[in-house]
């Protein structure tokens, strides 16, 4: 079985001197590994014509595929595509289609067209344009050698649109891709050394084209199964022998049998018990809704959220009792167990998370050192409450608060 | 002027397949370009021997350091500690203080330990090794034919930590580097080709040390200056005089001089105005609150926030009339508007946001397709409303939102 390969270029000194992450990348390998087409390098470099010719050759050396990312804008530098020329033995020209796009998209903005903007028309004669609907730089499509090479601009929303209207489709059609497919169960509450330890016996006998891969995410660890083989049905179902065989061993501590945000593995439990939930958040700032929102469809269980940064809010909002925060503080058990209490009563839901804690960098004590949160999660007849150590920066010890409670509270819906 | 240079390897499928995003690169870039280190080059990699062995040799080819993060985790293949034996011909030894601190870490948290625990402590006999606080696994620092190569596990408090009580230090040490400067302005409401055009005159004199990037990030534009130099002193100043008159070309759009997230320069301004902020959150599910109180210290101006996703809470908590929803719906400029005034007298606070729209995928209609956002933002005595349509995925549309409601509210206060 010989593997279609891809290689991503990303060109941009934005990447590489770290002011922007990279999230294209994780996207792109994504949806080619859909079509069975596996990412196997992926190269980030910076607007020097050099660096890209060398690095073009390079990649089209390991890959059949080479997918570059960036150098396109209205204000590159104008590297990119003289190089892709170069690259390529040939000469920009003007694209007629491309240029009435360009002009069509100022003039229906009632802006003036610069001459930058109708450079953006300008394209390597030896290509194949790809049009872009989401902006002024198009898509190019080269081949050279038996390689496929196609030049995208690097802005998330039109690289996607470039992606799944061209490219995509393209190379399914050029390729008689086998399978690659990927299955992920989250567990949580053991250390990926013991998980590994129980699946010592799985592990040893698994064929070599399907691997096991320990993610630890945050608070919870993810255990992936890749499979590669020439018939995707073939695959898919052994793959699912063996990943069902390996979810039997670890009942205990699984969270959930997809790849999704804990998030939407709470959502769907309240969706399927058609309860609803709430949030009162101080230390975790909104994090905790925001994620819940953030899931499609989410408003059929989540009604509301407060976030009570003062004490004044959290006596004013959830009726704390000025007494407790007297005798005990903001963080701490008492203050979350009635914080909780305050949000059922005010956002008239099932259940309920409340979280207060001291993220950093200041604001801690020898008592209640930064990274002590407390959490309390339940309902009217049921609560729980926790207290957790957080040891890193401020927005992983937010992030982690964040998982701990909103698995807290998956747990005790379960029970 | 010769730059040293820096390759960061990364190894691992999940960064190859989509499953995670690196955020490592980023920020290693960032402390190296601080040092005068040049990252010119980013690669990953799966666990894969032959691609070790071969992208060691190519970025030493290339870059006088060599990075390598991922693979080393108590569960990981047992290829990279091996192939580094293999490339700087060497064999794994008992490194005795790292047992140590393993056994130290099991025993403290009263846990079994494990062999695969125990191998944590297995190092290459060529390395220095690198205490890791902060993990099992230490850090291992190699030099070959005059380059430098540290290889470090890829948890990013892990990696943070190894980097900044050794590599960083040990870097400056070791090599006599060159300034590579860099300094961000942030402007709102101008096309990217038109500050290009403004620009024009400005960028044509730059010299050849001194590099203008435009980079857009969701409805803002930065404009980035890079200026490498000898002295780091002589740099700053050439750097400073060139970006000041940059700015000093764009005052009617400029946000702010340095590379910060638009929720600080709202805090920094209420900080020096001493008024205090609050948000009222519909589609934004939070967003908003959770930016403000990403910043450290924004305790002294922000109160508090709402989420108020159903219709019944914008009523209870916000007092939105039953009849504004009825008539105009929870998507409309009079629904924002009783938002952000319910949440100026719930929260008590000086200044306050209100945002209600369809992010999608679902919830859109003829009248308010989704993507329609109302945003009011103002105090009691001043208030605006604005309307926007944006056209992206949901995720995308929320941030959006987020960043206009934000940027709204500040050029109210500057007005």
């Amino acid at each position: 079985m010989s593997r279609t390969t891809a290689s991503i270029i990303t060109i941009g000194d934005e990447l590489l001197i770290g002011q922007t992450i990279d999230t294209n990348s994780a996207w792109m390998a994504q949806e080619l590994n859909a079509l069975g087409i596996w990412v196997h390098r992926r190269v980030a470099i910076g607007d020097v014509r050099e660096d890209i010719l060398d690095t073009l050759a390079k990649e089209a050396g390991y890959s059949d595929i080479v997918l570059i990312t960036g150098g396109l804008g209205p204000t590159a530098d104008d590297i990119t595509k003289p190089t892709l020329c170069e690259y390529f033995d040939t000469k920009l020209v003007q694209h007629e289609p491309t240029l009435q796009w360009v002009l069509h998209i100022f003039e229906s903005r009632g802006l003036p067209i610069l001459q930058r903007n109708v450079d953006q028309a300008m394209v390597p004669e030896a290509c194949t344009v790809i049009r872009n609907e989401k902006g002024t730089a198009p898509g190019m499509w080269f081949e050279k050698e038996g390689k496929v090479y196609v030049s995208m601009p690097g802005v998330p929303y039109e690289m996607k649109y470039i992606m799944q209207s061209y490219v995509l489709p393209q190379l399914a059609l050029h390729y008689k891709t086998p399978a690659v497919l990927h299955h992920t169960l989250i567990t949580s509450g053991m250390g990926e050394s013991f998980v590994a330890e129980r699946l010592t016996a799985f592990e040893a006998k698994l064929p070599p084209h399907i691997k096991l891969a320990y993610l630890p995410s945050f608070s919870l660890l993810k255990l992936r199964l890749t499979a590669f083989g020439e018939d995707k049905l073939t695959t898919a179902a052994e793959l699912s022998l063996y990943f069902h065989e390996m979810m039997a061993l670890l009942p205990d501590i699984t969270v959930t049998d997809r790849d999704i945000p804990i998030a939407e593995v709470l959502g769907q439990l309240l969706k399927e018990k058609g309860k609803t939930v709430g949030t009162a958040e101080s230390c975790t700032g909104g994090l905790i809704a925001s994620w819940i929102t953030d899931i499609p469809g989410s408003s059929a269980y989540f009604k509301g959220s407060v976030v009570t940064y003062s004490n004044d809010m959290k006596m004013k909002l959830l009726g704390v009792k000025p007494a407790t925060l007297q005798a005990h503080g903001a963080v701490s058990e008492e203050t979350v167990k009635e914080m909780l209490g305050g949000a059922l009563a005010l956002l008239e839901t099932d259940y309920a998370v409340a979280v207060s804690g001291i993220m950093g960098p200041d604001g801690g004590t020898e008592e209640k050192p930064v990274g002590t949160v407390w959490i309390a999660a339940g309902s009217r007849d049921k609560m729980v409450t926790v207290r957790f150590h957080l040891r890193y920066d401020r927005e992983r010890n937010t992030q982690m608060a964040a998982v701990y409670a909103i698995n807290e509270l998956r747990k005790l819906i379960l029970q």
